[in-house]
């Protein structure tokens, strides 16, 4: 992705070699700041403060913060409680525990000596892996742009929509669910995104929003109760989200609201597709709803928004009356019956056991 | 409704006897202020900017600015001029064009000097109607509430989910979709009120909230994203909303991101209620999705949001990109076979043609 005429990852090495470097999410879209961490705790914390989020970014931050925990201490006991750490940050996406669990099972054989260098490596591999998945995720999704665009003779931009960020910014670079509209744009084929906001974090406004804009994609933002309307009218041909999860039988876990679009997107016959990497599926799970924990995140990030002042500072404001409790789950499941299809780095599955099945047969689900 | 110890009703008569006072709705809920309206277009600003809103107090704010032109001017022209101005305020209520039409029939035939004691005494029984029709209204659907605690065993709350604000604050008093609910903390039936924030203008959050808490009533602000969420888990026993119009056959014109709600309890088995007073149903109307106009409302409700800083002042932010395109749908329509029953001050039925018409058999569908 280019910023600014600057090519940029989401997460990169510093010039020193060791620290790691991220793009302060939080500050965007107002302002393009990027932060430097330099010891365990500074990468759990960009987790756990959502400076960095979306479950595949999330995998490769916590993977140079096992890094930059080894570089400070390799001992087995600091293997180990790192990776404890960096696993508690945030419960609901699978790469974070996929990444660290990979690793471990790399380094724990190892001399402490030989970790670090390891550690580093195996995480900037995690990261190429992840841009390599994405784009070919883009080039399937890309089929479904270009077959919309046949439907509709070629007389009308393909109107999407999608919820949440799953673009550059969730990833290493690239995007899920953003990756083949990217692709699109970059094909000629005429787009234009419908962004629901996605309260309460208003990744959507906040991140989508720009990012198209950087890319030059035709989009809308719209508040999360207007896509049902819109589907209602035919303003959606097509409909692409990510995950944080996905469970062996196809049951998507994804930002809180992503089921009530694909039950709109059902009701009004709007083709649902999910954008997934493979690292994504958790072939563990089969019960989306009984066994995928939600997380509850604070009160305060629905009671109180930040934006940009007439002024040009940010500000945070309070929505609600004081007094007033809050509840915040962000996540929630989208069975997968509501879901057309899931668009995976190997190619357009059935959201069904038998689908992922035939797509990654070495899986052995349970 | 008491606020501050004091009895009020959102919209009445100043002491002087001919001015009209109101609850600026858009300070709420950081500060409760009160304004006086003394002309036509002062009433007409009070719809359009929406200090006054919901689709009975529409309708009452209509009537009295009317009495207010008149008061001025009771001409002809000026009574045809005033009706035109004020239905042009918000095109998706039908309350409004309807205590238009009610006023104009009985104030037409009237010699010009007798006008305008007619427009008032006709405004104030619109308003006292208004109360009626919601105690009637809060009297059946608190058998829905009861029925729902009897079948949980009274072993715990009731849980209700209700979108936007169709409470004290929607109509002169007492709520449409809160008043079973305020009755229901009257009669000493445990409730707790999940509140949708009702994105873009928050009159969950700001209003139903600050209502909601005046009464003492629990509940907790919930943003619109998580209502699905919450239902496929159990955790709402019952959906009530209010409408802006509703069409001989049953549909429901409502808040934006009613009908996702609607498809979420359909979708988990919640029952979904409408509560509406009968002059917000449209008998010329059979198809909402084809017959009703949605509103568009301007972006900068989508793109910007007030709220109260730390240090106390109101400030508005921007939330989206400068540059990033906005859209602002204002209701959509919810099909009559997602809503169980419409609950209405001559009782519950079935949202259906036949349903309405064996509650108003006077009415005569085409």
């Amino acid at each position: 992705m280019i910023v600014g005429g600057r090519a940029y990852r989401s997460i990169w090495l510093a010039e020193d070699g060791w620290a790691v470097e991220i793009i302060d999410q939080t500050r965007l879209p107002h302002a393009f700041v990027t932060r430097r961490l330099e010891t365990l705790d500074e990468a759990a914390t960009a987790i756990r403060d959502m400076w960095v989020r979306g479950a595949p970014l999330i995998g490769a931050t916590a993977a140079y913060g096992l890094a930059l925990a080894l570089r400070a201490d390799p001992s087995d006991k600091n293997l180990k409680a790192a990776a404890a750490a960096l696993i508690a940050t945030r419960p609901t996406a699978v790469n974070l525990r996929g990444a660290i669990e990979d690793l471990c099972a790399r380094l724990r054989p190892l001399a402490a000596a030989q970790r670090r260098e390891r550690a580093y490596a195996r995480a900037a591999e995690i990261c190429d892996e992840d841009v390599e998945i994405n784009r070919a995720i883009g080039e399937h999704g890309l089929g479904l742009i270009r077959a919309a665009w046949q439907d509709n003779g070629q007389g009308r931009p393909v109107n999407l929509l999608t919820h949440c960020n799953a673009g550059w910014l969730a990833t290493v670079d690239g995007g899920t669910a953003l990756s083949p509209i990217f692709q699109a744009q970059d094909a000629g084929i005429p787009v234009h995104v419908w962004v629901d906001e996605t309260r309460p974090r208003n990744q959507g406004a906040s991140l989508t929003a720009w990012e198209l804009g950087q890319h030059g994609v035709a989009h809308t933002v719209i508040v999360d109760n207007a896509g049902g309307h819109l589907m209602q009218h035919g303003r959606v041909d097509l409909c692409i989200t990510g995950t944080d999860r996905t469970t062996a039988a196809g049951d998507v876990c994804n930002k809180i609201g992503t089921y009530l679009k694909a039950l709109a997107a059902h009701d009004n016959g709007v083709p649902f597709y999910v954008a997934l990497p493979g690292p994504t599926i958790d072939w563990r799970i089969e019960d989306g709803f009984a066994e995928i924990p939600i997380e509850e995140r604070p009160g305060a990030e629905v009671a109180e928004i930040a934006g940009m002042t007439a002024g040009g500072e940010i500000a945070s404001v309070r929505l609600v009356p004081e007094g007033s409790p809050v509840a915040n789950p962000a996540f929630d499941v989208t069975p997968a019956r509501l879901v057309t299809g899931l668009i995976t780095e190997r190619g357009i599955c059935d959201a069904s056991r038998e689908g992922l099945r035939a797509l990654y047969p070495e899986r052995h689900n349970r």
